[in-house]
């Protein structure tokens, strides 16, 4: 049997849930799990479906039954093809291979992008075409556009910023609306911009946290998808904080990505709902 | 407009939610959130509904379309009236009585039954009826019957064990099935029984926790409604890790009674669903 | 067998465990417990001491050992006088009467002053002088000064401010330097100043915090002692955010009470050192 | 300069940090940290020292001036070599061959040893030396002869088990006494034994954990170094508890070889003090 997941969002009215699973009904196909909220009048309706279904046919009856702002979306159960842009560490990155070695992650890495040659003989390691695209003696714009003349050559549902450090321009990312996710380390919106663990450390916090969320034009200020924390105490230099920060930083990137890959985010407005 | 919370469980088979939602647009009533859930081929529903609402006539037409075995509760949103039985430690009880006190707890209080006079001091204060029912001199079974005997003065949705250190008796749970809320001291099924902080400080553990579950004829054995856990250290003696445990436990019992009492929560077997 | 609390600062050099132990030692007394810690050159050393001691003979021993610029505290083991301040709220207020009721708090509340007068049924249950020190009509500095006035009255050793929604200025600050702690409704330093769960709902947060910190003339600014945070959803309001962010402030609030109070805590420059 | 690291454990006694630091004076080493406890009339003393040390005659004079009953350990600080003992999951395994690869390991990977060949890819990977013993056709004892045979081969401070499923025998335990690290995939004492994912699911817990213990002769019985939990909800079958834990497991994992590595533990009894 397959499995889908139906996404749709629209303006609030009586009588969604309703229209929706008459749809569903008719098509003869099973209803796994759903869930439903609804904010600031907006609707918002996940639900993971079993049966064989003509998706096309499908999704025009559900358009005829909803409003025009309606935004429905359909999608087979399945990994998704992903590209990663790093730098040079290894945390988030290995993180990313390991799952992927081991099966249990929803998605395939395609490729790894980097700015620094450092993490070729760890992508090496495991097979995957590994691309440096150094920056040295190249515009910001330059260096973009060889970072997209190589993204051209794979397929991908999403780009993923494990640990890339550079700042991408709001082209770049309208590009890819609502298809590229960052790990920030840092609890946002504490510590915004660069070196936030010293800026942690200055501040005498008494944890650390870290946030994934898709990337949007103002740096640091795209729709949260979730964060995480840790204690920290006075014995910690920022370099330590640095440290033990990698680790909540890698299980919030790990989390986040299980979270888009299983098709369960809905990015509206500045924020997220998480299903 | 009035305000309800519609809970259905059954088997588990095609259609239910439109069924459902059919009846639920039909009334004329909106959905302000839903949640399903099926598990073990058990098909679980909550809608918080907004509207005008013939309770009895809607619970009629949805028995009409849905199975033999199916559960149906409609509520309407109020504040349950409970009845807390403690012994002699301050901590959940007085949590409770200052959240009622500020307005923000969805119980109303009808009295402390105790059964040592220590408490009296602290429910006076509130001006609500205490009742010290000393076990002194009485067997298991006389004492059960006059604790009995003060809560039949009194009308109910819960009974509220806020750290009540004697053991009830089967006859006692059976007749208030699925109503009676224990905090339990130790993060089950952990330490079960009798100084569970002794026996974790033996064991020499890093984390001790609170458990809230409701009361069945096994001790401890009842559905979890919800868990936490805090950090100890080899710096804890057991006094101190019990100490450190009274506020992990007043919060357990504190965010189980909030679930319960927004009618959030379904037994099934002996598990709880929480939505 | 009395207790005391030692605690020395100074600029770090090599031997100054050696001699500090040297005069404990020599003063017959026990070390049940002790913490050292070395940061930016600058040494911390706090021991539990039990047994009889002649405090100033002992104090003026260690400072012929002792550089210049060591700091010296010997403090015997006892309750702290606080008093209270407050505004409207009720959540950390009645956490510490509680706690103060059940004689588990390391501190003897001398009085409530709040700037209205809704917390006054609460206060008077607990049978506590109580002042309500309105701002009506009043200059933040005329209404200052009645609130000192109203302090002149009682010995204490810290002012707590339980949600006192008022900024303190500069020269009341100064006065009661390192005795002033603040509850702040958020994760600092994310979410500075007014309606920080407003702010975290814009922003779409999906974890909120409290932090406890020493006041100091920066609003929000002072020495951290301790912070946390809990999880929310998509399904927050801001109500709901302020809602369950009570709970986190209470326990933030009342676990740094308990370091302070028991003598725990440096503050170095803009920083807590806490064993 | 080099630095140290001194472990002292002893009955207790008036004067004992006095005679040590007296000890450290002499030597004219730096004393970076220290920490100290006492607990059931056991001292446990560690400090980080610095400078140039003669460590025979520095623990000679140690020696001296202890009782007979103290434990003296004195360790250049340094990477542990350790051997790794897997069966067939890639999680624990995958993190520590990552964290040596980035440099952040405190450990060198002399070998690691399964007894599965299903890791052997990953292991290459690596260029690491990987020996399948396989438990085919062979007795308990004769496999374990086996895996000595095996282990004979390197020099190592510590055996460290990512998810060996196989039981140790008492002589094997008894050979490597406070040498062998295991993670257990649960919250002990919750749990023990088989499917300690499917035991929590039957129960319907909220939390599950993972807890890193030193292994001895009683099987999930060796003093616990650390244990952390994250939270699950009805809607989690007991496969997708485990998938769920696996991220927990080897954070613990993870976080105890450090405190380990970093010779901040002591064994005592069944416990450890953790500085």
């Amino acid at each position: 049997m397959n499995e889908y997941i139906l996404k749709i969002s629209s303006s609030d009215e009586k009588g969604l849930i309703y229209r929706i699973s008459d749809v569903i009904f008719k098509y003869r196909i099973n209803i796994v799990k759903n869930d439903e909220f609804v904010g600031e009048n907006r609707f918002f309706f996940r639900a993971h479906l079993e049966g064989e279904l003509d998706v096309k046919a499908f999704k025009g009856t559900l358009e005829t039954m909803l409003s025009d702002d309606a935004h429905i979306e359909i999608t087979s159960k399945r990994k998704k093809d992903i590209v990663v842009l790093a730098t040079k560490e290894t945390h988030c990155l290995g993180e990313l291979l390991i799952r992927q070695f081991s099966g249990e992650f929803n998605a395939n890495i395609k490729a790894v992008i980097a700015n620094y040659d450092v993490l070729k003989p760890l992508v090496d390691k495991f097979n995957l075409p590994f691309h440096a695209v150094l920056a040295q003696d190249l515009s910001r714009q330059e260096h973009e556009e060889k970072i997209l003349e190589c993204l051209s050559q794979y397929e991908f549902d999403y780009i993923v910023l494990a640990k890339y450090m550079r700042i991408l321009s709001p082209s770049f990312v309208e590009r890819f609306e609502g298809r590229i996710i960052n790990i920030h380390h840092s609890f946002l919106p504490a510590f915004i911009g660069a070196n936030p663990y010293k800026q942690a450390y200055e501040r005498g916090v008494k944890i650390i946290g870290a946030t994934a969320h898709f990337v949007n034009n103002n740096l640091d200020e795209g729709p949260i998808i979730t964060q995480d924390v840790i204690p920290v105490t006075h014995e910690y230099s920022w370099q330590a904080m640095q440290q033990a920060g990698r680790n909540v930083e890698k299980n919030v990137f790990s989390k986040a990505l299980d979270l888009v890959f299983d098709d369960r985010i809905f990015i509206y407005e500045n924020k997220t709902i998480v299903f």
